[in-house]
C-alpha cells in the first residue's frame, strides 16, 4: 500500500440516489474494500432522477480543482441494463467511470483524445451483477482498482467513440452581442449560462454589458455588493459562466429556468 | 497505531438526525478523537424520525458491503434517556453499536448467535452522559474503541437478548403463488417489498411471472429496459427482493406505499 | 507529511451552500491538494442562505467536540466581493477560516483573547479569486495550509478586531425566574433557547421548573420519557441550553420558533 505512505488516491462521487437510501454509502463499502485509502469525495447525490446533463455540468464545474489521477465516479444511468455500454475513460489527467450516455462526452474533443475501454463484468467487477445497480456492481469496484493502481487497458477493451451530448450552444452575434441561454439553476437560485466569456474571446471588462431576458433586465457586475439587495445582476460566476442571480436572493424565483434564452448586449 | 500502516478501520453512520444540525459531524468529531484513522461512511442520516423500521432495513441492505471488522453505529432512538439498554453486538463478523430497540434484531436468529453486550457509561463513553444525545455521549464512542481495537467484552456485561421487530413475513402459498408487501420506499419510488426469492426457494427464472395490487399490474422483468419509458413492472432489485417499480418513474406515484399487499403469481 | 504517520489534521466545514450543486465536493478537492491527509468532517451545508446567526450557532455547539488543532471552515457569505474581511482566527486551540461577518464573534470575549488575522489572496489561496467563491479560492485553501502546519502569521497581517453578533441575551430575573427566547429550531422540532443554566448559575436540579410561553406550558424534566407520548416538555439539551420539546414530536409544529419569547420559573 504505497498510498499510506504517500498521497491517497481521491475517488469522487456523482448520483441521482440521494442521500436518504443506503445506495451511496454501499458504493462506498465497496471502494474501501479494494481501496481503503481512498479519500471518497461527493461532489452530488442531488442529480434529478435521470438527469445527464446535469450531471456532466456538475463534473465539468468540479474536476479542476481535483489533482491529476483522481478517479470520477458519475453514476446517472436510467439505462441501467439495457444495451448501453459501462466505460472507463482516461482523459485531463484523470479517470472517469460510469454508464456511456453522455456524462463524460465534454472530454469527446480533447486534444489529446480521451482513452475510452468497454468494461464488461470480470475480475474487476462484483462477483454477481444485478439488474438494476451496477454502480455498486460494476462501476464503484471499476473506480476503486482504478485508484489502487490498475491500469485502465486491464478492465476492458478499447472503445472507438462515446456519446456526446448535444447542450445548447451560445451565438457570438458579434463582438458585442451574443444570444445565450441558462443550463443550469443552482440552490441559491443563481442562473448559470452556456456563456463562457473566456472562451467566447468575449472580453467583458472593456464596456458596460447588460442582459436582458423575459424576466427583465440584469446589469452585468463583478461583484454582487455593486448592486442593492433583492437587486438583479449578472456575473461571470465561479465556474467562468455567466450568470443571473438577486443579490442575496434567487433570480430562479422571477421564472427564469432551464433554457431561458437571453442577449448578452454591450451598451457602452 | 497499526491502523495507520494497515487497513483504517471503517465506521458506518446510520441515524434520523438529518443533516443541517451539527448533530452528525459532532459524532464524527468525538470518534476522530478516539480512532483518528477510521473511515467514516454515511448509510442515511434521513431515517424518518423514530422510524426504527427503516433505519434496520437500511442497515440489512448495506451491511454485506461492508468488510469484516466494519463497525456499524445506528442511532434512531426515541427511547434515549428511557429504561431502553444500549447495546454493542457481534455478529457476522461485524460490530453493532446503538440502542436497543430492534435496530439490530435482524442478528437474533444468525447462527451462531450474536454476542450482545449491555453498555454502561464508563471509561470508553464521554464523561458526561446527557439526556438528550447518546449518539455522541456514549454509542459514537463505544464505535470509535471498537473500531481501534477494544474488545466487546471491555465495554459492558453481557445481555441474554435483544429487542427484535416483527416485520410482516411473506406467505408462500405455493411454488407459484406468494403474497407479500411493501416494506420500504426508496429516493426513486421503487416500493421494495419483503419477497426474497431465494429465501423463500422461488426460482422466478423459470416462466412468467407477475404481480397484482390494487395500483395495477406489474410484470416481473430483469431489467428496466425491457417495459417502454413509464409502464410498470417488477424486478429482483439490488438487495434480492421483489420491488415494484415504473421505468424512469415513480411507482410511489401510483399510491403504492408501506404496507401495500401484493400477489405474485406464476402466470407460464 | 509528518500527518500520515502521527494523528491526520481534521477540517470542519460549515457553509449554506447545500449538497446538490458540485461547491462542496470543489471546497475539499482544493483542500485535500494541499492537505492529502486532512479528515473533512461536514458540520453542515444546509444553513440557510446568509443565515449568519444559525452558522454561528451550528459551530459553537460543535467545536468542543474536535481536538485540538481542528481548523473550522465557514464560509456564510452573503458579502463576496464586498469589503468584508477574510479572516483566520486562532482561539481555543484551534483554528477557525472565512469571512469577517460575525460567524466566529463568539470567540471575542475569550480569555486570553483570539488571535485574529485579515487574509489577502497571495501564495497560500488560488491563483485567481473569482468574484463569488471564496470558499473555494480563499478560504478553503487557507484552511488546508493551516491543517498543513502553517503558521497563523504567514497567512495575513494581524487585525484589531472582529465583527461580533448582537444575539438576544437571557434576563435572569431572580434565581428562581429567567425570561428566554428561541435561537434555533432543529430538525426534530426542538426549540432550543439562549438559556445555558450552567452560565447562568441555575441549579435546575433543585426544584420544580417549568417553562411558560404562547404556545402553552412546558414543565421541565431530565428524559424525554418522563412525559407521555406528544405530550409538551422543556429539557436541558445537548448544548446545555433549555430547550421546549413534543416527545416524539415537534414543538415547532405548536408555532414556536425563532424569537419566541417565554419564561423560566422555579414552581416548587
Amino acid at each position: 500500500m504505497g498510498h499510506s505512505i504517500a498521497t491517497p488516491p481521491i475517488i469522487t462521487l456523482t448520483s441521482d440516489f440521494g442521500l436518504d437510501d443506503p445506495y451511496v454509502g454501499v458504493m462506498k463499502g465497496v471502494m474501501l474494500q479494494i481501496c481503503p485509502w481512498a479519500r471518497l469525495v461527493d461532489l452530488s447525490h442531488g442529480i434529478p432522477q435521470g438527469d445527464i446533463v446535469r450531471a456532466s455540468l456538475v463534473l465539468r464545474a468540479a474536476i479542476d480543482y481535483f489533482p491529476g489521477g483522481t478517479v470520477h465516479l458519475a453514476v446517472v444511468d436510467p439505462g441501467v441494463g439495457s444495451a448501453r455500454v459501462p466505460i472507463a475513460v482516461h482523459g485531463r489527467g484523470m479517470h472517469f467511470v460510469g454508464p456511456d450516455n453522455g456524462l463524460f462526452g465534454f472530454l469527446a474533443e480533447d486534444d489529446p483524445p480521451p482513452r475510452v475501454l468497454a468494461i464488461k463484468p470480470g475480475p474487476f467487477t462484483l462477483p454477481r451483477t444485478s439488474a438494476t445497480f451496477h454502480g455498486r456492481d460494476i462501476f464503484a469496484p471499476i473506480a476503486a482498482h482504478l485508484a489502487s493502481g490498475a491500469r485502465l487497458e486491464e478492465l476492458g477493451t478499447p472503445a472507438r467513440a462515446m456519446v456526446t451530448l448535444d447542450l445548447p450552444k451560445p451565438q457570438c452575434v458579434s463582438s458585442s452581442f451574443v444570444r445565450g441561454s441558462i443550463i443550469y439553476v443552482d440552490h441559491f437560485g443563481n442562473c448559470v449560462s452556456n456563456v463562457l466569456p473566456e472562451e467566447l474571446g468575449l472580453d467583458l471588462a472593456r464596456g458596460k454589458w447588460t442582459v436582458r431576458c423575459d424576466a427583465g433586465e440584469f446589469p452585468l457586475r463583478r461583484f454582487y455588493s455593486e448592486v442593492e439587495k433583492g437587486a438583479p445582476l449578472a456575473v461571470v460566476g465561479s465556474s467562468g459562466r455567466v450568470e443571473l442571480s438577486l443579490r442575496d436572493g434567487s433570480a430562479a424565483q422571477l421564472g427564469i429556468g432551464l433554457n431561458t434564452a437571453f442577449l448578452l448586449t454591450r451598451i457602452d
